[in-house]
């Protein structure tokens, strides 16, 4: 099973990612930074008489990385208690996919995944990272995917999820499933 | 009072914009159409040496007309449960206001606004938008910005909302409170 | 179609109650107040050699008149954010029938059903009440009952609720769906 | 400090009381069964001209041992969603005791604890379960007291949460806090 890491963070070496690399180690996984990437906001086009627009980025590019996975990990800080919103923007344009005559079986790609989700937040994440989990769990429905578990972890500054010995070991955990499948 | 209307949809007369102008019918609003700016996601750099970047975008346009209103409405129409990635986008930033040494009282400012919020969704969305109403109070919470209310419009195709009796009404409701203020 | 309402209010004319009689004022309606029957608290025997215990309460007798309807209306006061206890003994009592031997269906007689919840609040219902309704998404969808709605009422003192317009627009909203069923 | 389980379960040796008996090894706590008591359900008499009636069951004895405690764990078992029937009346009966002329000093009390949530279920409860952890925010919230953490295992057979490594992880997590707490 291949994996792929849908980073949402935006700056290196963040809480996110260190809890997230924690949970991958030693595992051969296609890494992908949304943050490196020019990824549009969707220009609703479902009922324009010319649909959608051509967007002229690497979106694309990026869902063909996501398509080629069978486990996702949406590896996202908690920004204002829910993803980034370059997360949030990649996650909106999966509407103008559904609807691309390029990709007729993206839905149905889609919903032969398993993902997971790994946050790292500030202000209580356990608490106030739920309607984030709640909105996941409804975006994974939607599409069929099966939302295999998440970590919430706890971070502020540089570092900090390191002495997050829940998070850490729910990583850890992860790491032991994700490389039974790998 | 003034109020500003922050729009975060992405296509003409939308279902959300017909709701919102439902309840701002025949008052005096500041209508700030996201998308037709340029906002970069948040590089965060909370804990950098350096600091935050200059993002050389549209952003500080936009946030003065948001710092000039009493009243706030954020209107998004519901994408994947939650708020659009151009509005999440434009709320992530805020986190980069509060360190922003031109705007030392950004908070203070925000913080003695009121604020609605009114979103349509196809989905379920008196269930489905729940989540992406508690983000918006522990948002507003965050701030210390008033929670006055919501609508969760239904609608799918251009024009559904208009259908949507509750939604109507309650947007109706909130245009006299809001002409009471204006 | 014949309807049930569910009482789970403790006090005569409560603000549900009162939102509620709009909802179904002119219609024939079964109504059920848990609080004049004697409904004891699960004892989980799932798992027990023996199996459940024989309860010796009123609950049978509650049951079948659910069970005759076609749909039920769940209407509580919202006591500590969620349903009151005497609804929450009456529900909880299901994981016993579903192993009852003198009621095999059960569980399909009740997949068979629509369901609405009312309630009315004083803590900021419209938002302090979603985890509730969440949970009555949860526990109709495990039953297989369709959700149809609900209407979170604001009030406090008797008589409250009459003064909530939108509580009340949507109860009237409501009794004309009931009567196009009924 | 002292220690105060409050146990919602209704079958001995339940998950959820194998997971908290784990978080509590080896420390001094006062272990409350609430199904070994007689709790009725609130009667509302919040606006009744005679007030909230005498009860004359068990509820003064079960709250002096609460009150007694400076750190409160809510031990409940997931069913449908929520705390058990009996841990719900156990709660909607505070509204009595606010009002109770014996107990001035009743929510000042209890805003000066700590509280914990332990809860065990079997259908995806760290996601199904997540509504139950927000109701609960609110009700701390509402009272002053302060929420320090919650554990949602996983578990519907006897024993099984014994095989859920993070639930006991964090278990034995919380042991450590709360032995330095003792």
């Amino acid at each position: 099973m291949s994996i792929a890491v849908i980073y949402g963070g935006t700056r290196p070496d963040g809480n996110t990612e260190q809890l997230t690399e924690e949970a991958v180690k030693g595992l051969t996984v296609d890494r992908i930074h949304l943050n490196t990437y020019t990824i549009r906001a969707i220009i609703d086009g479902r009922h324009a008489e010319e649909g959608f627009p051509e967007m002229n980025d690497d979106y694309k590019e990026v869902i063909d990385r996501v398509l080629a996975a069978d486990v996702l990990i949406f590896a996202t800080p908690v920004y204002w208690y829910s993803m980034s919103g370059i997360m949030k923007n990649f996650v909106d344009r999966w509407s103008q996919m559904m609807r691309d005559g390029d990709y007729p079986d993206f839905k149905k790609t889609m919903a032969a995944k398993k993902a997971y989700v790994i946050a790292v937040g500030g202000d209580l994440p356990e608490i106030k990272g739920l309607p984030m989990i709640q909105q996941f769990q409804y975006i994974f429905d939607f599409m069929g995917i099966r939302f295999e578990g998440y970590i919430l972890g706890k971070g502020n500054k540089p570092g900090d999820v390191l002495q997050d010995a829940e998070g850490m070991f729910a990583a850890e955990r992860l790491r032991n499933k994700l490389a039974a499948l790998n």
